[in-house]
């Protein structure tokens, strides 16, 4: 897509110009680290899309959307230490580089950064889109937390995990949607719609990546095909075989999900549930209804359909990978 | 001080009406245990006096106050982890408690949550304490930073100690004064020379915390007597021990200050190199200078030299340890 592209391009430009080059550079060096490192930069650019949607001044919008970008590499800093990963985009994460306490302290500065993005804005605007950037980002630690919790608790329902996808991956999406469009002059309710359409993709397109583990291309994906099986993720799917099981499989669920195995008998049989209470078909039902309810909001903001379809295209793309 | 517990009696109802009771409870239970434990809660105090110098609202002041005071304890909760500090304030630290993991996750939140402290105030007003608090929050992890940096490094000036003491305690002391000035409709010519008030306040406090480590009454600070030079650390009295000494104390130094031990002669030695270059004498002319700088300062703000009195008794009581 030609036009994400050109947004891209925008956002890169921006980056290069916005690199910090201030001490202490034993601070600076892992977020210039991160930041370089890229990765697709959707969010920036759906800051910069929706600003462009209600014909705004695009100056405008690209020092909020790094601060949404930026934002976004100072939890995969954070996230990555709790988690203990080695790689991020296929290069060493930041606290296996320069070690956890620097990674501690370096996205701690990087997040007070993304705070000076938006202080080229009026102070209405500022007092708005700060606002909502900091709710944002409240909500993305809480959902990181309940991640945290689902792992160890044998109860979490269908609609809780809604919630924590919700807050870990839909509220990013919305409130860079909404802060575009606010900087692009929309009215607070498009931008409140929009912001709804933000956060059903991320659902939908969460739902979808946990589908893709078990029925999807991983060659094409280069994932390791039922590693949430593997690694006993309670995903959309378990949770929805959990509760559409009998008795019996519930049990089987729970004996497969206690234990750490490599062995391929425990996705067979995982697998065999899932058909079994169709949770292949339930899962793409609900990734068709979160992402029905995107096009909704969409098709309630007052522009013309003609210039939705950029946000249309981005969706369905999203959702079938193509990024 | 009568006037002191007055505020910070305002202070303590106002964080036990903002307890944290939403959840996730793993999230907020440790950011709601390290706040209970309070301490002096001196910087938001401050917000509250220099809003009372401008005759200000009191009551525009109190949640800003509580931002200061909870970005405060987000750096406590982040600078332990990475100190593997166990006590603070004689209870256990978070990460003690709760894990390293929560640690991060609960101090990050906090840092937002501090964000929202500002939303009452109209948007000008807004903009101006946000940016300032963010200008601050950068500061402090870049202090951080370079007093990580300076455990390693063998050639740190007294300047270079001076600018990070300044970033590490004297940017939040000043920040919390301009913050509350501004909220109380100061001027900001004086709203930055009470900043300045602060810093110097802050980096006086500095050295006499190095200087009472060797020449104070230990018993009555409750702390072990030399441990900054047990421990190495690069004191401003000991980067003006070096700064002074003779080519062959200044050996000497590097010889001790290069091993960890126990040894009872380490400290003889050193004292008696800092009895040499006089620099007990030393070290209180310059907390005798940055206070005269600030006091300095506080003459140019255009209020009643009655007003700032208490000013004067908190700086000076601050310097002799009565908190």
């Amino acid at each position: 897509m030609e036009f994400i592209e050109h947004y891209q391009n925008l956002i890169s430009a921006a980056v290069g110009e916005n690199r910090f080059t201030e001490g202490p550079e034993e601070l600076y060096e892992p977020v210039n680290y991160i930041i370089s490192h890229g990765g697709k930069r959707l969010r920036p650019v759906m800051v910069l899309m929706a600003c462009d949607l209600f014909d705004g001044d695009l100056r405008q919008a690209i020092r909020p959307a790094l601060a949404i970008e930026y934002f976004h590499n100072f939890t995969l800093i954070h996230d990555d230490i709790m988690d203990n990963a080695t790689l991020r985009r296929g290069q060493p994460t930041v606290h296996s580089v320069y070690g956890a306490n620097t990674g501690i302290l370096s996205g701690d500065v990087l997040l007070m950064k993304s705070y000076k993005f938006f202080e080229e804005l009026q102070p209405e605007l500022f007092k708005r889109c700060v606002s909502i950037f900091t709710e944002t980002g409240i909500l993305v630690c809480e959902g990181q937390q309940h991640d945290v919790n689902f792992e160890t608790r044998n109860d979490v329902t269908y609609d809780e995990y809604i919630m924590m996808i919700s807050h870990k991956t839909g509220v990013l999406i919305g409130a860079a949607l909404k802060i575009g469009a606010l900087i692009g002059g929309s009215s607070e309710k498009d931008a409140e719609a929009l912001y709804q359409f933000g956060l059903h993709v991320g659902v939908a397109f969460q739902i979808m990546d946990d589908y893709l583990d078990v029925y999807g291309d991983m060659k094409a994906l280069g994932k390791k095909q039922a590693g949430d099986i593997y690694e006993n993720k309670k995903t959309a799917l378990y949770l929805l075989a959990m509760e559409h099981a009998d008795e019996e499989e519930r049990k089987e669920l729970d004996y497969w999900y206690s234990k750490k195995t490599d062995n391929i008998d425990k996705v067979y049989s995982v697998e065999n549930i899932f058909r079994h209470v169709k949770v292949e078909e339930k899962a793409l039902r609900l990734v068709q209804k979160h992402s029905e309810l995107a096009h909704r909001y969409l098709d309630e903001i007052n522009v013309s359909a003609d210039k939705k379809k950029p946000f249309l295209q981005l969706a369905g793309q999203l959702l079938q990978r193509q990024f």
